[in-house]
């Protein structure tokens, strides 16, 4: 049977004619497209656009730290912001470096920790500090008691390690917003600034993208994520489910040369948290795609 | 101990009367910024700009109907395209009737099925058309045998259902691009059209934007995702890992005012697909919205 019997004779003659010319061309001209017509993108272009995307690895809480990998893997990232529960805060100078290398073996590097809490306490914060030191952070993300500044000045220009201070929402008596944060950090170190929680600054009523902006001196990491409601009660949701202008947010990173991680933080779905954060970094990786 | 005793005495006064003033306007007032100063994204606008997005079902082929039916929803679509593996063809009308329950009772419309294979028989094809009337499907997508056109304008017209040809790529030798189905169909029933599979469009080397311009009168459904290669061996990635200019196909499908169903087809990870289909859900509504 023939299975182009539809067709009239002149289309076959004419469709084999041309089927045998392309043949002839090679694979990438069959089906009568010329060579290289398919438009396409290419995959050397970073379409992070420079921005570090990193996982705060507070998303994946829940999991160790060999699972915690395979899941920042698993989303296609190669930065990390590690929190304790991957790396304890009380643990030796060994285990940490261990840590490292297993994030380096999977070809994440680890750019801050955190969030750590800090007390007025010097013996305290220096632990932080070594703690960082050991697993070759350049920034450390904290939410320190407001008396403790003195300290963190003589902290960061004895280690040269950055502190990026965390606000977290109009709960937060301490640093609600960065607006708080910006004016605590005036006059002290310039390696005390600033990581912009979004949807802790959006909850407390404070617009992120005007923020990026107005505290791009001292922005040294940023929470990315997005929000179910411009409330107290707001919650993380999958990015672009959410009420967050995202791409003003990655915009306002753009144009200010952020140096720093965007670290996608994911709190919904603590025990099964990949397909949302992965559905978030797209979203994100598609917003600077689509500018 | 004052915990902001690195602020100076004129700075705690003018925070505490601010702090005061704004307690005074309400929680959406705190912290130094005005009603409505966060720009936010209105949840009511459909970031899909009127597009059907869906899911292939063929995508969650190793999973149960009921599990299924949690993946779609956990990805946040509200359409699909059912895959055999979740309502056998040989089903019975009660069991079909079953399967179009369960997925509306979770907030989801089936608007196709496929792909079906359909060789030139037509008490064969008469059954699958009744499988679609059974489930309330306006399309079927199908890989039939090109002499059974003529089988397929009668069931078209008999049944009011339309027939999408699905191209499979450069080792299709029936139908490897949108071209051979469109030279296929003319002079069939206008219900007779395309799903065009964009990742074996451009596998076969040709350009899948073009021809969602060019087929537009008989686009009726389209499997959507990203490949890592323009080549007989590219494989289905992550939306936003590949080569697809998948912004391009977005545009297209726009411009046309495509009316069918945008149906994310993630082959990869079969036994795991969730956090890969939700990357490339996100990456595209991402693409959309950065416009």
């Amino acid at each position: 049977m023939n299975h182009y019997d539809t067709f009239t004779r002149r289309d076959i003659i004419a469709g084999a004619a041309l089927t045998a010319a392309l043949a002839a061309a090679g694979p990438a001209r069959a089906h009568g497209a010329p060579a290289g017509s398919v438009k396409t993108i290419d995959p050397a272009v970073d379409r992070w656009r420079g921005l570090k995307a990193s996982v705060a690895s507070y998303t994946l809480r829940t999991m160790p730290l060999d699972r915690a990998i395979q899941a920042i893997r698993r989303v296609g990232l190669h930065y990390v912001s590690i929190k304790d529960s991957h790396c304890p805060l009380d643990s030796s100078a060994e285990a940490r470096k261990e840590v490292v290398e297993k994030f380096k073996a999977a070809g994440i590097t680890p750019l801050s920790c955190g969030v750590v809490s800090m007390r007025n306490d010097e013996g305290e914060i220096r632990k932080a500090f070594e703690y960082a030191r050991d697993l070759g952070l350049p920034t450390i993300v904290a939410s320190p008691d407001p008396g403790a500044l003195p300290i963190l000045d003589r902290m960061t220009a004895e280690f040269n390690i950055r502190i990026a201070i965390h606000n977290h929402g109009p709960e937060d008596r301490k640093f609600p917003s960065p607006n708080e944060v910006w004016k605590a950090v005036q006059g002290h170190d310039p390696r005390v600034g600033l990581c912009i929680d979004v949807g802790h600054t959006a909850r407390a009523g404070v617009d992120p993208s005007a923020c990026m902006r107005r505290y791009r001196d001292r922005l040294f990491d940023c929470h990315f994520k997005d929000i179910s409601a411009i409330s107290q009660r707001g919650n993380t949701v999958e990015g672009g489910r959410g009420v967050l202008d995202m791409r003003a947010m990655l915009q306002a990173l753009l144009d200010i040369r952020y140096a720093g991680l965007l670290s996608f933080e994911y709190e919904k779905d603590a025990m099964d948290p990949i397909p949302g954060l992965a559905e978030t970094i797209g979203y994100s990786k598609g917003l600077l795609a689509g500018r």
